[in-house]
């Protein structure tokens, strides 16, 4: 199965897609840019959202429903978020089809023009905004913490699947505060909420920080930022949390009366990720045969492929795999006995390292004989016999022990390709190569884009917990004073 | 907090909306026909969503995703499922704004016209049916059982909350299947999950049975449906399982090579609930003082609400109510300790009355002296006074026998309001005074909107599980022959 992939070092980009539609994750739909994703996808998708849901809610977060559509007029309201973001949207203008005269079919009925369009949510805030300002009247009001799981559609004109689709899914929060530093506060906890995420459930490793102003959220006063290292050393953002200071507060009319019993403007923040965390979950850890999923996000833990001539073999095996899928899923492992008899082994275990399922077990007549069974780890591809004695321990110290080996992996990666550079002769030959560059910058949006620019390479954060260096230096491009180096990386 | 609700003798319509929106479970938002479901709404639904989707997993159901977006076209595939349902729908027509050459926010762009518009969602069959036509190949594809969690868009003219709005969130599952028996038998297993679901989740008894051809879904050959009864005594139809025939393989050419290698066209089925089910639960089971949740479905199950006078009494008794928090939760009960020191004790029972918390528990310092606590059910108003010894097992008790009561309560309304019926005067005296009547009917689609006409009585179902009565008779409005009585009522 393995040699209907693309190699990585052939083409990394082929690679990638050849992954998303073999492993039967997505697929392109008949509707331009618009993915299907498929149940093996949405089974990973949905541990995300369930461990990602469950962490929100610890912090106090609640999940409500605001509409799809939003008015027109509202992407008139907050004249920086229009322009960031209101233009590639789907526009909804009619409320009706009709038979055509012609017989052809259905047409649009001209009669049901609607007097106002409505645009398909391309993100919620001036929705949510408009609504916020019926629920605050008091400090006692706040804070707000609402988070939805919803769709939201971007008109864009190049996608691929997962990274850049018109439609996906994903989660946004929006929250209100009585002080900026409340807000603040917030913006930070929701980036740490998806830093950890990112380190212990999808063992990738991020780097936190600020984005630079040129690359923050439209109608952000500060946009926080978790950024990963792909396996061919591009950067990808996958979560942001931004702080929106008043700015819709002022737009919606948003005010609560304090303690003293003053009218002051409502603090935003917004924050989300979204199944864009799909991609990169897969380009993090994949290799040349499949998928390499982690085991806390991976739908099947463990899939057991029995070996067997005769039925009466067949049976024997299967009967001592269920003792073991019981033992597992009592400790809350998801196991699969694939016990299809149209199917070779040899076409199971491809199609399951295909898959990225973290442990392979087979067994055969002379294992059950023996009392062991053999036991395959997809992330370094080796194979142990274990006995089964015990297996459900082993079993569960192994996924541990898979999980963190493929963090380390990732973070040995990264750790090789990321460098300080002073230079910039240096700086354009390597950071097409697939380097993460720490620069010194010197705060400028006109030296940010002459880089992009010339590079295409930009400021993917000012770190704040990994590679912090605050150190005096020279910007690399203009030579003028900076204090602390920043990422420099080409982007998804 | 109660005198703010109307009363349901007074005005039914009005004391549903007010519960609905006093109670903070939704509100209709600045789009025309279009709610905002609000955090403690959205929690009940959370509830309903997690049971149900176990109880699709646990048929081997997986979930995944397809596009909000159907192009027009395919809507002219399918001539039925047009006639019924392409007309109201919110139609895309355009993908970009741009800046007002006027300098007033944004218009659409005239250049930015789609050239095949977009219709958003209303159901999904269209768009699934023309993607499983590339999954299926052989027999061995067979059977696929997908669901989706989604919004869809239906442009209602007429809207309440829950009940009908333009825009609304459900599931909807689509079945593929090599014969017409097992699809038929996915239709029956599917509405009995649906019953099922409604009778030991939202304690509501239903009605499961066949639609009379006139009350079919577009497209389909065979409605089962599962029927409420109102405390107005109309009718609900709470959840729907279709059987789609080779309708859609035919319209969108989805074939499988049996086992003999011959190419058939595929069985479908389609089965769906939404968020309507929110308003069946609060017309179900509610009050003049609120909501009454069934503890299976509660956001919280028990709230405690302590009375002092002393910071000294407060804090004694909220650290013993975190004592039976940790207890009640640990058994997988939700419990809320309602600390709030801004409000008085009356106003917290009253609030929580009317958000309908099953179990209210009230503890001052003689109660705390004297080792009880006040025990108070929602469901009908009565108080006790309870041993703190072993109180986690009497709660536990308590929720079980209230989630018990609850059901028993509607289920003797429900008995109470139905009655046979075989004469057409007395049928029209009845039918608009809350019954629901078991008539004779002819079979014939005519009959049924000669009824319909004359007095807005629909046949609700054809029973299959409660109500049946195969017995000879005549059709109550045409004097026909009939083998059977069917549910006849006014619906919502």
């Amino acid at each position: 199965m393995a040699d209907q992939i693309t190699k990585r070092s052939e083409n990394y980009s082929q690679w990638y897609s050849d992954l998303v539609v073999k492993a039967d994750l997505a697929e392109q739909s008949s509707v331009r840019g618009c993915m299907v994703i498929k149940p093996y996808g949405y089974a990973i998708w949905e541990k995300m959202q369930r461990t990602l849901d469950d962490m929100f809610k610890a912090t106090g977060v609640q999940n409500a429903y605001f509409p799809l559509f939003i008015p027109k007029s509202f992407f008139s309201k907050e004249a920086e978020h229009v322009a960031g973001f209101a233009k590639e949207c789907a526009v909804v203008t009619h409320h009706r089809l009709m038979n055509d005269p012609g017989g052809k079919g259905v047409v649009v009925d001209p009669e049901a023009k609607l007097e106002e369009e409505l645009i398909v949510r391309p993100t919620s805030e001036t929705i949510i905004w408009s609504t916020y300002k019926n629920w605050i009247k008091s400090w006692r009001d706040l804070p707000i913490l609402c988070n939805q799981w919803a769709n939201v559609v971007r008109w864009e004109m190049r996608t691929r699947l997962f990274l850049r689709t018109a439609e996906f899914l994903w989660q946004e929060g929006h929250t209100a505060h009585a002080t900026a530093q409340e807000a603040m506060e917030e913006t930070e906890r929701m980036v740490n909420v998806y830093a950890d995420f990112a380190r212990n459930y999808m063992a990738i490793p991020v780097i936190v920080g600020h984005k630079s102003p040129n690359e923050r959220f439209a109608g952000a006063l500060d946009t926080m930022t978790i950024e990963a290292m792909m396996q061919d050393g591009k950067a990808l953002q996958a979560g942001t949390s931004h702080f929106l200071g008043q700015n819709f507060a002022k737009s919606f009319d948003v005010k609560f009366a304090n303690k003293e019993g003053q009218l002051e403007y409502v603090w935003a923040t917004s924050w989300g990720v979204s199944t864009r965390l799909m991609g990169a979950l897969v380009m993090a850890h994949g290799d040349d045969n499949g998928l390499v999923l982690p085991p806390a996000l991976a739908p099947i833990q463990v899939v057991m492929v029995p070996i067997y001539k005769t039925d009466e073999e067949r049976s024997a095996i299967i009967a001592k795999m269920e003792e073991f899928k019981k033992a597992l899923e009592a400790k809350g492992h998801s196991v699969k006995i694939d016990d299809r008899d149209t199917l070779r082994p040899g076409f199971k275990f491809a199609e399951w390292e295909l898959k990225g399922v973290p442990v392979r077990m087979a067994m055969g007549p002379r294992d059950l004989a023996a009392g062991t069974v053999e036991v395959a780890r997809r992330d370094n591809m080796t194979k142990t016999t274990v006995p089964l004695e015990g297996l459900e321990h082993s079993v569960e110290d192994l996924l541990a022990d898979i999980q963190k080996g493929i963090y380390e992996k990732a973070l040995a990666f990264r750790a090789s390709n990321v460098e300080k550079c002073d230079d910039w002769e240096e700086f354009k030959a390597k950071i097409g190569t697939g380097k993460f560059l720490l620069c010194h910058w010197d705060g400028t949006a006109e030296t940010e884009q002459k880089i992009k620019d010339e590079t295409k390479a930009t400021i993917r954060c000012i770190p704040v917990d990994s590679f912090v260096c605050e150190e005096e230096g020279k910007d690399i491009y203009s030579g003028k004073p900076s204090k602390q180096r920043v990422v420099f990386a080409i982007a998804y």
